[in-house]
């Protein structure tokens, strides 16, 4: 066998030099490394930012979703969106492991796992399109993948139901980050909460923040926010739209007795929200985006455009532990569990 | 006069209900809000990212790059660059401030003051573009533009020159957030530390994290690594392109032994430069993206990828005593009060 770099940079086509997930092209043969991982893939759990530009383009069309993913992947060698940047994830079964792995990882061939790196940056051989589930983003296929050394992974637990341990691990960074995030006491919002991210983080938000703390629960349609209150995740529902900041900078402040929030986490799938997230947020309170349709700059000078000297985190997909955290939600809680099984499994 | 609201909504044009940063086009009469100051303005600073684009757009050429700033206020009614996203900001004279801020505000007609706001919002008219200084970004003209009442200044000092301050006051949030975050025995890398903002951070870095700590300027040309090594701002000179992540890595994994930094600084101002600093950074580390050609999808997608746990802040551009942190600088460095004397006053 070949050897690999742990990063996957042997994959790279173009740009030379660059990492897969930066790269515009790499190489998704299927010819093992030897410090790789061969997976037979069933789903596809496309980025939700991705798949809604994805559906847009095709105009709802399923002919014609199955043919831009295809394209992009023909085009990249792997899921990446061109408009959005993002990927998504994936579950499969092990197939093979490369020599050099052999005994180092806690694998074993006919494992089945869920991958936690990118769609973004994974080699990807798409053989046919079996089945779309457009509500949900999630995709069946006949292909293959690669996971790089590097790459992160979970086994899929045999307690959960395959597809609603997918559809939580494809966004399982957001709820882990909030309970690294979230003190007693504090006063949170959930921008975007009444989704499937913003509801796991309104969960372990009320968790961390305890009797003494407040976890508004900021929706859109009143259809999701009516799931959400089911499932009791928070003390305060309000329906509103992210992009608008001077109504959302009044809700909150009607919510908070005009404190306003100490940390928000922005959870929506849709562009020109960062103003709503800044304006909710005391001046010196947190912001994590999580979501994907973030703009950098917007979130920049919109801080210093209002003199806000607030803190502002990407939201790296990625924190230690995030699968078990994540996992452990659905087991915990029967009434998030019953939604999140209604949705997506 | 009319009321204006405090966050400068009321000149929004287009789309209604947005800020006036994300804003499409704001209004930019010069008739006064009670609530706004309006500046005879002197001097524009042109973002570095944005003047970047624009220089390349014009090929060099000084006529283009006049003809593009106009065109840019003309359309937007803010010098709010639509490639980048980006503005800068400017020293003017006060001419007149509104009737509700009267006695409110610690200013009065003539004094003269740096905006600390972005030009991205900031409601501009030019009349005359007199002079362009290409390498230092900056634009004299003839022209008149709005303060809003939740807008940022500082009263230029006596003991500075002019276009000293004006040039340190643009990057003024990047040594003042160094300053909250290096901690005594720190590892700090500074991408792009060679630069403007570059410097002022490594010595601001160097100050914070003490002789425990070592701070590592990674500047670009020789040249102006040079310069660094001679203000004596940082123990450690790397010249090195920061699109190239694995040579990033290698080359801190060397000054480090292997430890990598425990913070990174990025001040570059070009795009492609979020994987070098993931890579250069500890996993449980943190990256301060003080660079407006950073990418959000980049930084999360990228971390993510490479299974880094790594805290990434969004460079707000404002925090608190940012102007005085920086001026102070200007005053105890003899050694890089000289170099930037001699670049931008
Ligand atoms: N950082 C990472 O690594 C990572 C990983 C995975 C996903 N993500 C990102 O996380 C985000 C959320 O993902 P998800 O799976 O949780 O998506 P989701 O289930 O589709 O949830 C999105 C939510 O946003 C709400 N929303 C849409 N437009 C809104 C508006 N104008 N105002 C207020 N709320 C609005 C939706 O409400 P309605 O349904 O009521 O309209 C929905 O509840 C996406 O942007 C995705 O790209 C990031
Ligand atoms: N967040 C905010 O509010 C805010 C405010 C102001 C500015 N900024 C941003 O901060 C950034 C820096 O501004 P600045 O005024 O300090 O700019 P600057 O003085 O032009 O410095 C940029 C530095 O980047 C270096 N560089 C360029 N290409 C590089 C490469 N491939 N590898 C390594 N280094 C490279 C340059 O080195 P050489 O000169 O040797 O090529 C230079 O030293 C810009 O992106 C600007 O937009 C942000």
């Amino acid at each position: 066998m070949k050897k690999g770099c742990p990063l996957g940079t042997h994959r790279v086509i173009e740009p030379a030099g660059a990492l897969p997930q930066p790269a515009k092209k790499i190489d998704n043969t299927m010819e093992l490394y030897d410090n790789e991982i061969l997976i037979d893939v069933q789903t596809l759990n496309i980025d939700s930012a991705s798949f809604t530009q994805i559906k847009q383009q095709a105009e709802g069309d399923l002919e014609k979703i199955k043919e831009i993913m295809l394209e992009i992947v023909a085009e990249r060698g792997k899921h990446q969106n061109p408009v959005t940047g993002s990927g998504g994830m994936l579950i499969g079964t092990v197939e093979k492991i490369g020599s050099a792995l052999e005994g180092k990882v806690d694998l074993k061939a006919g494992d089945k796992i869920a991958t936690l790196v990118s769609l973004s940056l994974t080699p990807l051989r798409i053989d046919e399109i079996l089945e779309i589930r457009k509500d949900i983003d999630q995709v069946d296929i006949k292909g293959k993948a690669i996971v790089f050394e590097s790459g992160i992974y979970a086994v899929i637990p045999k307690d959960l139901p395959e597809n609603l341990a997918l559809s939580v691990l494809d966004v399982a960074g957001a709820p882990a980050q909030t309970a690294k995030l979230v003190k007693p006491g504090d006063t949170v919002v959930v921008v975007g909460g009444a989704g499937k991210s913003g509801m796991l983080c309104c969960y372990e938000a009320k968790r961390r923040a305890g009797v003494t703390g407040k976890v508004i629960c900021l929706g859109h349609s009143e259809k999701s926010l009516a799931r959400a209150k089911e499932a009791d995740i928070a003390d305060v529902y309000i329906a509103a739209d992210a992009t608008k900041p001077v109504e959302i900078m009044e809700k909150v402040a009607a919510a908070t007795n005009g404190k306003m929030a100490d940390i928000t986490i922005n959870c929506v799938n849709v562009q020109d929200t960062e103003m709503s997230c800044i304006l909710a947020t005391k001046k010196d309170g947190l912001i994590y985006f999580f979501s994907m349709a973030t703009s950098f700059t917007k979130a920049a000078l919109g801080a210093e455009g209002v003199g806000s000297d607030v803190t502002m985190i990407v939201g790296n997909g990625y924190t230690k532990g995030h699968a078990e955290i994540t996992l452990q939600i659905m087991r915990e809680s029967q009434a998030l569990r019953k939604v999140y099984e209604e949705l997506y499994a």
